[in-house]
């Protein structure tokens, strides 16, 4: 099958904008997979996905390169451009819990992205097994307080090196810094154990638990400089009761975190996820 | 505010449907408030809601006959048009349960729904002081096997007299009969107290109950000649547990009727819902 | 039927607990209709919900006065005591909004509670009309700054004369102060209309739309001096997406409220909700 | 830590039950570490599941052998008997799907239950790679028409050798026969792709699909000679749309499958699932 091209577009609103685009793919013979567009009234901004099939005339840089032209220039609008045959390369961070990191390995392997994982990233030795079990390449470095500075020139050289599309915090307990997140030029997901912006920092399920909360939840969101504060893309929560305890809210999360950070990732890989402000459209 | 054009199409996929529609409105002026699509890929049917306003120098009338001639003359599709301005006329068959009924009162009354209320069908005298109550005409007409001809016929008669264009069975325990269903001229809305296709027919939370499932469900459809075989709109659940005699179903079961219900009658009055064969778009 | 004694008692967990009030309810000749405990293990508290018929030979009051001597005396635990054939009688506190009324006033006269509504206090004349139309007395006093303390003292009386179990707040629009709390004498619940601990205080869907959530929820819990901080009973979510603004969230919020609170006031109509620390036991 | 004993007794209610088997445990010096009870007022049958502590000067067999003297002498009660010592043994069946596989043998691996898994038996060589990957034996028997017997009796051979207390049937395409089940002496846990009873049998996605409905389901229950009909233990749903093919619901339904399966498994190694008729009692 020959390549689609997405698009996600956005910017203010302006009279015609889905027949300008609808339009422009037709005229040049383009075949029109999906199309999802959203306006937000508050703000008055336009949103869309757009996903063709070029002509077969067209190759699909020229196709790529004058879509850009017509929305970046002409409509003055914001425009990421993606191939479906291109597939995004992906790294994990993981510290000690494993949870994530299997369901993410084995939805890989599974084929429910089309995309690579191309390694792992750790500040612990313990999870290099499982790295191994899925051929992954494991990269250690110690993170102290001292040390973190170098470690994170470390990993940008090596996520450089790697070329990496996405980074997806796998439960990995360490803060990254202002300026390793300036520098990484790529997308960073995080998953935070709770409903955020509630028990937002450390030990969210002890925090759960000793509020009482009937309700646990799980947020995955775009790593920013402000803790637990970027753009949320995917929430869920599970009920609990005065029957569990505080290792049994973590034991019982672990199905949350999983669900939540998969759905993320998913929806991040199938070029579905708009942010802007601190908020994202995500579309269907 | 000047009222806008609601179109929901479909028919065979072809190249640059969107952009034909789209293009359309722009190049006369109109303003597209809302834009969705969907394509079955197993059947090559396109489908799409379409929501604009007409430039003011078209009268709204002159606009939707021009849209129908483009779309089921030139494109070959099938459209339906409503316009924003005109308030839908919704009347009631109930019975004794007044759970539903009372819940779509109350939800006309807070302005859920741009549609009016214009009275209540019944083959019991039971809940005549709950019409009474929202100052809703109640309409009577004993059904027993001899008189349910007689019955339908005035039934339909007075639908008619009222120009109604939704018909909705909150809990209504009397079958209608194919003649009925083949005159009425409107939608029927039919709330199941099932999941369907579990436990159709009679006493659906006592099937539930013997059955031993650990959730119960409720099924909002449109009413067909087939009994709960008509196009679901929409379903829910929620848990039980062996807690829960049949008694205790019908109670929990009640508010589960009342959301599913009320939200397949607002997607309906908000002209999001497309049927198809035996099942159905619902635009969000 | 006999009325039953239903009995919730905590203290420090000690041997043989569930053998010593079951046997002594099984040595008088009573029937347990229902028993439930929990232990919390962290704070090493028992927890039990026990409801039973006594033998006919015991009036009720002497078996209640003796069950509390066994475990208030001998035990050293808390207990609180009710009986199946006492109506508690239970007032609303509202402002303007109807929705959690209308769901409140419809399911007491469905017979979901064993309980009287016996009025309404109000600080606006917005819903006198719907008080009337439940045939409930509608007690209005206007709250400002100065009037507050004034309001207060009379809203008091009226609950002391109406000899109020439960007061609950549908959407009350006032902070009550310290001192009505101190001496109302019976417990208070409130809907907050978020997921509790997010977005305490005024405006929670707007502080939810502005975060970007993708849920939203409510939260019933028994008012404390500390706003929003009280003991939760119940919460739930619905999901939302970048379509829906600050008000579709107030309006689909409703259905969440409505449920979560008329969730929270069965459980405590059952006796089913026992308070330690700031969290709740509810036993099913 | 000494082990513990985990009974689950039912039968014909009596006055005086849990004041029975709490008073005896108390007075041979036990402790109650967990203790439930409930009561079908329809069928007027009594169900508990009771743990405890034997005093340390009574071995855990004789607390055991005299309880059951108590429970299935005395009181002519059904009784089932655990020691929380004692591992139970489990075996997997699997075909070609892997997704259930490997999520419960991440679970065991993790120590989310306290059971060890002893092997896999399958019809098809494809998941042996999986197996050895979690270092469990893999036996292989191609089962066509003609073999399905001798394949059963050895399988029936090996899981006897193996003495496995629990078989799970992990996405098992085969029908297991009558004389498998009446022979193989332990329970039997199946995972259905669908939320029973709809869409029974074959394909239940395509069938789900075919019918419309707006969510999909799976089913864990016990295995009878009545295919899909034995007693449901856990279900759950998930939401889906038009905009789902039958490819999607089954790459969705994977999720549920995994999360419902290993539900219905914790709760059964746990010693909660009570069997009686057709139906579960699933102590939390």
């Amino acid at each position: 099958m020959s390549p689609s091209v997405i698009a996600l577009l956005h910017g203010p609103d302006q009279p015609g904008l889905v027949a300008r685009t609808a339009g422009w793919i037709h005229q040049r013979g383009g075949n029109v997979l999906h199309a999802d567009q959203h306006l937000d009234r508050d703000e008055n901004v336009f949103f869309q996905r757009v996903e063709w099939l070029p002509a077969s005339n067209h190759s699909i840089e020229e196709e790529m390169g004058s879509f850009r032209e017509l929305v970046a220039g002409e409509l003055g609008m914001q425009v990421r451009l993606a191939r479906s045959d291109q597939r995004p390369r992906v790294a994990l961070m993981v510290t000690k819990a494993d949870h994530c990191f299997h369901d993410l390995a084995l939805r890989q392997r599974a084929g429910e992205w089309d995309a690579d994982l191309v390694g792992v990233l750790s500040n612990h030795e313990t999870l290099r097994s499982v790295a191994d079990s899925y051929d992954l390449p494991f990269v250690f470095h110690a993170v102290s307080r001292e040390s973190k500075a170098d470690a994170e020139t470390e990993q940008l050289a090596w996520l450089g090196e790697q070329k990496v599309d996405l980074l997806i915090l796998a439960r990995y307990m360490q803060v990254l810094s202002a300026g390793f997140l300036e520098k990484i030029g790529c997308p960073v997901i995080n998953i935070h154990h709770s409903f955020l912006p509630s028990f937002a920092g450390a030990r969210p399920y002890h925090q759960a638990h000793k509020r009482g909360v009937k309700l646990i939840g799980a947020t995955a969101h775009y790593v920013t400089q402000d803790l637990d504060e970027g753009p949320i893309i995917e929430q869920d929560v599970a009920r609990v009761s005065h029957r569990h305890g505080a290792q049994e809210l973590i034991e019982r999360g672990r199905d949350l975190e999983k669900l939540v950070l998969a759905a993320a990732v998913r929806r991040h890989l199938q070029h579905r996820v708009l942010v802007y402000g601190n908020k994202t459209v995500v579309f269907d």
